[in-house]
């Protein structure tokens, strides 16, 4: 009753103020106002109903995203300002970082690295993998084509979308399971590895468009590497001594808010130059929560400061849902028109999913009996943002003027990146809640 | 030592951030996350130098951004950005929204009704006297203009820009006063008789520039008040009665962040109401913090809860020291080198001061014999955004195809806001440290 009862209040809700905003002439923060109430509103009904039929309550945030984004099929225009507006996505952006930094937070750079090896054969494996499937299935689907087209949707599956498994793990009280850790460590090698493969079949298209080698060479490959990789090291290193003596002359400032403000800095920071060092900014991100010793730091500002966790509550409790929202709204519901779209978008699903499971079998020795090897399968999953990005990249590589990712070929990566989301939350919970299976390696 | 070491460091940091924003080429997100990055920086570096000085930390972030956004005068373009990228400006305005939010949030509509015929006779005469003394000064300077440009620079001069003086109050523990009350009380009715006013003056010049009379109606006028009123009346009314129940239904969500999403969305929803019955949002906003009680409300999700005003802090110190920097960055250090500009913004300044001084003669009574008027004079100063936004509509009316404010006049009226601005805090400083006169009323 209550589920009913909120949702035809959501939807009262959200028809009148959208026509109220459209008759009044106003302040420029009325539609970002109208904008955040709807979201926030939005994610929580989601979440709620999430809850009510035991699937996390991402999921019901993803899915009040599809509705919210899809209302223009049932010809309600009212909400297209939450989708162009800059402004959201920014928010959204910035959620997917916070949500970084609150995992990594919960986890030391120690603790990742005793998972190292096993988190990097994770990786290795769950980028082979899906590239050498996916290249199969682009020349079944597409034997025309030629084989930059499907070395590119090969890459497309390779990276994993770290936001939404670190979400469910996280509302499902795992992030401090090895599993966890394994997973988090190989999407963060997987952000490097997709970032050179990236640049190695994109150069290649250049170079072959321009018919010379000047697009692409090893030694532009292993500079991008170098960048990369080294963003990492030294961040992690250069982080854990300079980290402390920051936030003790942070502390010597005594002015009110300096905890919140210079934790967001930090991960504002490395963020940043991680996007610099060519690798997503959220990997800057989880580096700076890894770095940052939450409970210890804060003592610095005092025996009764709050610890770092819990000021960058109610911020992620702002910022986090609307990157699952907006992400939800990026599902085009009329993509699933056209048969041959669904058709090439299910089979990349297939093999994005199978590509990922291998990836479990990389984790073995003693030490990692008792790991589950489903649940890191699972969790490699979903391709998120991600593979957006990699599909918005192909679709501007031209190729003796034709694009590299024509608009049907998107619409099925589309397609792949959606189920691959949505899929993840009700599968991972699933895992989690069965016995590990031993396999004798 | 400290203070010198941190600018130094603040700058390179600055610079070089800057520098490595403008050779790469990367995700959206980048110029946001530096953005924020200087922003928050600056605040802290501000706040801890004017603390140091015993100063408001309000003052040091304003300073801030008026280094900020005036290193163009070296030469120095690279934070351009803050000013153009409407993203700052958005949160700037939630900045403001959060923060009177919070000031709402430390009363109740109780205590601001029990001050309510003292606010309101503050407010009115606080109206009455800018106006007439700006009249004057315009009349004395510009001889040639007509009284159509006199009366807008006095209206000008009529509303009061609260967000300063609520957050010196704030900052220095003094917002249970009932000088504070007092204040903000008459700012709310302020911001009314502002609109009236607004509308009076806009109407009547632009009915003589269409030579009838179709522009302005008592009519129209009398139909603005109504809604604004109204606004205000059924807000505080129709929430005290419902907004409990509203909390009540959020708690039986049980959905983790409800409790911070829920208050952020009231907050947003009156805000945003507030702007379409042609009030500023930050009315709607303080509107909202009054009928929340923020312990109370935490108690239905749960005996551990945090209060709602733990769970915004970390949130307005993301958002309210944006605004204040922001709000630093929009004074143009270069206008003042044109000599009549000055002595015209100088004698604005002057008369908009003593304007506001005799509303503190409007507080009399034996109940209220204690009370400093002259902290509540001081504390009506500023005029800040309110001024802006004034301006900014002036120069947008043309009579007989001239703007009533021209360029120079609008240069003035920034010299005035950036002065009652900028000398507010430490003058509401000095006046709450001194003992009251009694007035013998």
């Amino acid at each position: 009753m209550l589920a009913r009862f909120s949702l035809t209040a959501f939807v009262f809700l959200v028809e009148s103020l959208a026509y109220a905003s459209e008759t009044s002439h106003s302040d420029p923060i009325a539609p970002i106002l109208l904008g955040l109430i709807i979201l926030f509103t939005g994610a929580k009904a989601g979440g709620f109903v999430a809850n009510k039929v035991g699937q996390p309550v991402v999921l019901g945030e993803l899915l009040a995203g599809v509705v919210l984004g899809n209302l223009t099929l049932f010809g309600f225009e009212g909400l297209q300002f939450l989708r162009d507006m800059d402004f959201f996505a920014s928010v959204a952006s910035l959620g997917a970082i916070l949500l970084l930094f609150e995992v990594g937070l919960e986890s030391s750079v120690g603790e990742l690295l005793k998972v190292g090896v096993a988190a990097t054969i994770v990786a290795i494996v769950g980028v082979i993998f899906p590239f050498i499937l996916g290249y199969g299935v682009s020349c079944y689907f597409l034997p025309q084509s030629t084989h930059y087209v499907h070395s590119f949707l090969g890459a497309t599956l390779c990276a994993t979308s770290v936001g939404i498994t670190a979400r469910v793990l996280k509302d499902l009280n795992k992030i401090h399971t090895k599993e966890a850790k394994i997973i988090l460590g190989a999407a963060v090698i997987d952000d490097v590895l997709g970032l050179i493969i990236l640049a190695v079949v994109s150069g290649i298209i250049v170079s072959a468009s321009k018919g010379s080698g000047d697009g692409f060479s090893m030694l532009g490959v292993l500079m991008i590497s170098t960048k990369a990789i080294g963003f990492l090291i030294v961040a992690l290193f250069a982080g854990i001594k300079f980290a402390p003596m920051l936030f003790k002359i942070g502390a010597r400032l005594r002015v009110e808010g300096v905890l919140v403000t210079l934790s967001l800095s930090f991960c504002f920071l490395l963020a940043y130059l991680a996007n610099l060092a060519g690798l997503a900014p959220i990997v800057g991100a989880f580096a700076a929560g890894l770095i940052i010793d939450g409970d210890k730091y804060a003592k610095f500002f005092g025996e009764d400061e709050m610890s770092i966790e819990h000021l960058i509550f109610p911020l992620s409790k702002f910022f986090v849902p609307v990157f699952f929202i907006h992400m939800g709204m990026q599902v085009e519901l009329a993509t699933l028109s056209d048969l041959n779209v669904v058709g090439l978008g299910l089979a990349l699903t297939l093999v994005a999913i199978l590509g990922k499971q291998v990836c479990g079998l990389g984790v073995f020795g003693k030490e990692n009996s008792a790991v589950s090897r489903l649940t890191i399968g699972i969790g490699m999953i979903p391709r998120g943002e991600v593979g957006l990005i990699f599909a918005a990249i192909g679709a501007g590589l031209l190729l003796d003027g034709e694009r590299i990712i024509t608009p049907p070929l998107y619409s099925a990566i589309i397609i792949m990146v959606m189920i691959t989301t949505l899929l993840t939350p009700p599968a991972l919970k699933w895992a989690l809640q069965k016995k590990p299976v031993k396999f004798p390696l």
